[in-house]
């Protein structure tokens, strides 16, 4: 069967499993959440059996230490990952739920409920772990999922979607509910991207260059990630104390995640106040300063930056330090270089923190807490699906909601229009 | 300038405007409309002069009947315009408001703050009404507008549009927060649907041979309306005089609406009682009735239905039938030929009614009622935007809520996280 084929047979098979899945119970769901955890759990020795010949062949082709790193499971992974489904499992079924009831002077009632998206496609990388995560918020969320892993993962995968395969088995609930996409040629994912009568949204998950290749070929809708290029701004009515650690914590707790900050902005009359404690810490914990003129001169080792710098995202122990003049020009700094993800204001001025709290357009934006915050757990949305940089259907970060849609239901007594 | 650079420009400034808008009191934005109404109603003479000059050239280049109705502006509709104006001034204005604060055990509260997309980009066709309109539901909502209408209706347009002009100018909003596409050249369209970086939505507002070449070309998401094949089941338990009321309804208050009934079908227990007298009532309004073999048995004067009439979004007094065996039928239909835009069921049966309420995969799903009411105004929403077939974002009668996204909202005390 040819790939344009195999993947509009894939396609097919998803949907109908999607209309099984709309209207199965939470208890069904549930029970097929606990067996894939249970089944992970069993196959642990298989899992990481195939996962050591993935890592054999990535180590024998040269991939490097963070790729090794990504690639890897052990023991430990494996029972987070079973522990994961079963958190899936235990938040509140979303499906059906019926909100904003509204009596219309027509006699008409009309509701809100709440409905799967149908048929959620997932690309990803090499991280094996999201084959289990991806599974079990479609599951939970009422959607057929269609996973297209990283071929130097394809093993694991494999062995990890069986669980799941076994635990839909268990639950009585369509093999098609979870279909891993096996064949590792390149063309799979163009179809994939292409067949949207059979696919309702993709999920892209992995890096930059990923997404942007996603972006340029998708013909479907995408809740995506781009960049997190994170500002903290300490304003002129900061307290010193909950700006230093504010600041250093937005930087130093994680160097690799996207709600990190990448540039500091500090208002003018305290940057000879704040900027040494701060310097001092970021020296300590390793981070390379580069700064604008007016940083320099109150920390002369700062490397300058240049304007390449401001729209960066490191990723890594480097932060840009610009000192503003005031909280306009920090919001002007913030829409030309920024990327729209997490932004934060330190400051006891009320006017100025609504005034950032409203003019940054940004999926999360914060008065007097780290960016790091920004964060699908934190928030207390219970699993994240992504953050989203998007602005359209869901923005920040996605909990099982943003893999559901409303329709509108209405109630009559026979009512017409006149 | 060429084309390009030409709608590259009013990209960038609307993006500038877009700002200015988005922290635009309600004030300001509810007088710019007022002035907006007020403009419409003084330069009527000259709005009326212009549609007359584009009428004149539209029947001399052959235009049909319905394409002259949909292009005609008279006083009457003038006034309405501008009274419609006046309606979105007086909604709520969802831009800023806060919900679903969240006390978290790390001590931050977590809200959700309602914001504009950005830009919004209009394209529409003969009518020049939605010059008017798209301005005002852009403006109330914070967002800036770049209209691009019908060639057909240009100076129509162009009147209304300086109208709109003089209004943002009598309340300090900038001239780009609304700007009307001068050009008539088709590469404009082509542009305008590939500058993601300034165009944040598309809204295509026309026929479906509009939307699938935008559709086709789009590279920005849209908010559209593709179409419209609606049904009606009647179920074995239904009121019968609430079922004919609704079926005829449905179909004969209004022909060519996106949610007129196209298909009626009816559970084969009932068929002998209720195709009778709808029978009849079709009959002297004049609709067309084309059966499957089972309705031809009950009424032998209806044409046979083909397998595209099922399909088919007739838009006139031509009406599918077919007879079901009972829910399931019903609804197994419905997934394979229907549109997904709004379906009916006729019932007196609580679980048949819930069961078809969760399983029919439609923006708007009723119990006993007309589909005619699949509407923003009916539904309460204040005004709309369009009704939406996708599942994204927004679905269904579309609001001003749906020309707005949110944004996360933080506030702590100098938290950090660990």
């Amino acid at each position: 069967m040819d790939i344009v084929e195999h993947m509009r047979d894939i396609g097919r098979r998803a949907r109908v499993a999607a209309r099984v899945l709309a209207r199965s119970d939470t208890a069904t769901k549930n029970a097929a959440l606990a067996a894939i955890a249970a089944q992970v759990r069993a196959s642990a020795g298989d899992i990481l059996a195939a996962n050591a010949l993935d890592l054999e062949s990535a180590r024998s082709s040269g991939a490097d230490a963070a790729f090794i790193d990504r690639l890897t499971l052990d023991a430990r992974g494996l029972e987070e990952m079973a522990a994961g489904v079963e958190q899936v499992a235990a938040l509140p079924d979303p499906i059906g739920q019926i909100t904003d009831w509204n009596d219309r002077p027509s006699g008409i009632r009309v509701g809100r409920m709440r409905v799967p998206l149908g048929v959620i496609g997932i690309i990803y990388e090499s991280r094996p772990d999201v084959t289990a995560d991806a599974s079990a918020l479609c599951l939970k969320s009422g959607n057929a999922a269609i996973l297209r892993g990283g071929s130097e993962a394809a093993r694991s995968n494999k062995a990890i979607a069986d669980c799941v395969q076994r635990g839909l088995a268990v639950a009585g609930l369509p093999a098609d509910a979870v279909q891993l996409v096996g064949t590792t040629d390149r063309a799979a994912v163009g179809e994939l991207l292409r067949m949207n009568e059979f696919v309702d949204i993709i999920i892209p998950r992995g890096g930059k260059s990923l997404i942007e290749r996603i972006m340029a070929e998708s013909r479907i809708p995408m809740i995506k990630h781009l960049d997190g290029v994170c500002h903290v701004f300490i304003d002129r009515d900061a307290d010193l104390d909950k700006a230093i650690r504010i600041a250093d914590n937005a930087k130093t707790q994680r160097f690799g995640t996207c709600n990190t900050m990448e540039t500091l902005l500090v208002d003018a009359p305290i940057a000879a106040r704040v900027l040494p404690p701060l310097a001092a810490i970021y020296r300590d914990k390793g981070v390379e300063l580069r700064g604008d003129e007016k940083a320099r001169a109150v920390i002369p080792q700062m490397a300058p930056a240049s304007e390449v710098d401001w729209a960066t995202e490191y990723l890594a122990p480097i932060l840009a330090v610009r000192v503003v003049e005031g909280v306009d020009q920090a919001i002007e700094h913030i829409a030309r270089y920024g990327s729209a993800h997490t932004d934060a204001i330190v400051t006891e001025n009320r006017a100025r923190a609504d005034r950032f709290l409203r003019e940054v357009d940004s999926s999360s934006v914060m008065v007097n807490a780290s960016t790091r915050f920004a964060d699908g757990f934190e928030y207390g949305l219970g699993a994240e699906v992504g953050i989203s940089t998007d602005k359209l259907h869901a923005r920040g970060p996605v909990g099982l909601e943003g893999l559901t849609s409303q329709k509108f239901v209405v109630i009559g007594d026979g009512q017409v229009r006149t």
